[in-house]
């Protein structure tokens, strides 16, 4: 086999496929990428046994042949050559890749041990790519990184009369995002690790999924994956979502992340970063007590609801955790001292964070 | 005591002492700043006992008072403040931090307990501060980071005839650098991550050197500093530069550090990272091979020198820190296949670096 390939779609590929693929593992053979080639190109895939990633890269190739070959030290060898096009060609056991002054031989690996990785060909639903990673990316950071939290450490995929919705948490605070959608999708739990990479690979266009056996596929034009779902029952989170709003405050987004950046400073950190919010005509005054001093910052906000003031505790890091997907204007629903807040962007957008209040 | 700064000066000098004054420390007392208020401004010093620096910030000053606070927390609030301006005022042994809408209140340490720092008035010998920040800059990489190591981790400063010299050296390869000095200042060897901090602070104008029982003093128009060296004999590494050269080539110091990168991915990385260099007509040819494959890479020099060719072997590692401070074409000098070989700037600049050839 002869390939001609250039730097720039070959590295962009490898990339991928490299986030996938393990650099290091106790059976080898996954650290290996599988590549098939066509008269047309180079479909590369790799597995870490949670996500089969598969990509391809347009190529012009004689002789196609399909071989195995350790995937991070390929990936590094593209990365660094010299020149914008790349040969590649199969001699016996060896993978030589050659650019400009560059010439290296590259041991392939045994094909026939590879484990088979395949990939739908039929869609069940269609969703868009750029709405489904910003949405995923709005609520990644309440998934729960706690290996006992079982269903947390996934990412919820709702599809609902009105459109889809993804949900995280961790048992203190929820993330909703909805986004429009169409058709009848089934409602899954996706690894939150998984929808990292996910996230990475899409981008425009249409992410077509196809339902399998504990198993999402999903295509887009330019990559194939198949991700590991989680088994088990999502929390009744719609629950912990206040409906009966006594005070609601507006105000720029990054004021009050700056606001609460400075006064956590302070905050004891044994204490669960405990910042205080405390309004009344027209100001939201944040406060932090630690060891060390007390911090005070009073802001300027825009105050609605039937209660003319209202005290409140959070923990600093879920405040700028739930601030994080919201630009502009920043709107904050409280329903009682000790009952749950959400955050919200006042222009709408789908985007929702409901949390718990510290204890007074 | 009140101050009114601003929040740019006062973080810029408070970013100088957070480097040197630890974060933690079994004496607490350590991990305090102490601030020297007069009428024309704030004195901040700190010390981490091998390096004592002080820095003085311009400030409108009331009452001018003494006070000791903990200086990440302090640093950290500072830099998170909205406003351009910063109040800050002693209350009892509260300092508050006022700024826009935020109002800090730290508590001061006791300033009697924290060791007296002394900074001298006179200065012995004078340096440039740039040339002396570049020319530590370019030897760093050389200096050894083992704890047995006693004087390789430190850096050599020595004045000679012709100007000044800088030395570094882990005993597989010493990095040199010649500057224009004028003076007769003292050989001294100052610990490296002394100089990392004394390259940080030194930027334009003069580098004063006071020189103390085991001690230098820098004093620069922004800040003073008291070091604590390094005490023996430095190796006498001039008896490691090769004389005789045989063979000699230039090229693009860029293109030699693209290729070494590109053929160390398959060097073994147990076997010293090596690399072989094989000079002849006119082509330098760098080979590697590892457990994975071989690699080769052949780049245009140009030759020069009694012998037509030569092959040498390196520490890939080593090469890419030897050319680090080239830039421009770099010029090699081999001395013969088993002696050391010196990498320079071909344009001159003062800098070379000698480094010891692998067994073939």
């Amino acid at each position: 086999m002869k390939a001609n390939v250039t730097k720039k779609t070959l590295s962009e590929g490898l990339g991928l496929l490299e986030r996938v693929i393990p650099s290091r593992s106790s059976n080898p053979l996954l650290t290996a990428l599988k590549v098939e080639a066509s008269e047309a190109g180079l479909t590369l895939s790799g597995t870490n046994l949670e996500i089969d990633l598969s990509c391809f890269v347009p190529a012009e190739v004689r002789n196609p042949q399909n071989f195995v070959v350790p995937a991070h030290l390929f990936a590094q060898i593209v990365r660094n050559l010299g020149g914008e096009l790349v040969e590649l060609e199969i001699t016996g056991n060896e993978l030589a890749v050659r650019s400009g002054g560059s010439d290296f031989k590259l041991q392939t690996g045994d094909l026939g041990a590879y484990p088979p990785l395949s990939f739908p060909t039929h869609a069940d639903v269609s969703l868009n790519a750029e709405e489904l990673a910003r949405s995923f990316s709005s609520v990644r950071y309440a998934a729960s990184n706690e290996a006992f939290q079982a269903v947390f450490r996934g990412i919820k995929l709702e599809h609902r009369p009105e459109g889809a919705r993804v949900v995280a948490s961790d048992g203190y605070r929820v993330a909703i995002r909805d986004f429009p959608a169409d058709g009848n999708g089934r409602n899954l739990i996706i690894p939150a690790r998984s929808v990292d990479e996910l996230i990475r690979v899409l981008k425009d266009g249409e992410a077509r999924f196809t339902y399998g056996d504990g198993l999402l596929s999903v295509t887009t034009d330019r990559v194939r994956m198949n991700l590991k779902l989680l088994d088990g029952d999502f929390p009744d989170y719609e629950r912990v979502i206040p409906k009966d709003i006594k005070l609601q405050v507006t105000l720029p987004a990054t004021a009050l992340k700056d606001a609460v950046n400075r006064v956590a400073v302070l905050a004891d950190k044994n204490a669960n970063n405990r910042v205080e919010f405390l309004v009344s005509e027209g100001k939201l005054r944040l406060a932090a007590e630690g060891d060390y001093g007390r911090a005070q910052d009073t802001l300027d906000v825009t105050q609605g609801g039937i209660e003319p003031a209202m005290s409140l505790a959070f923990n600093a890091r879920h405040v700028l955790d739930a601030l994080g997907p919201i630009e502009g204007e920043a709107e904050l629903l409280f329903s009682g001292s000790t009952s749950p807040a959400i955050f919200r962007a006042s222009g709408g957008g789908g985007y929702m964070a409901v949390m718990v209040t510290l204890r007074v």
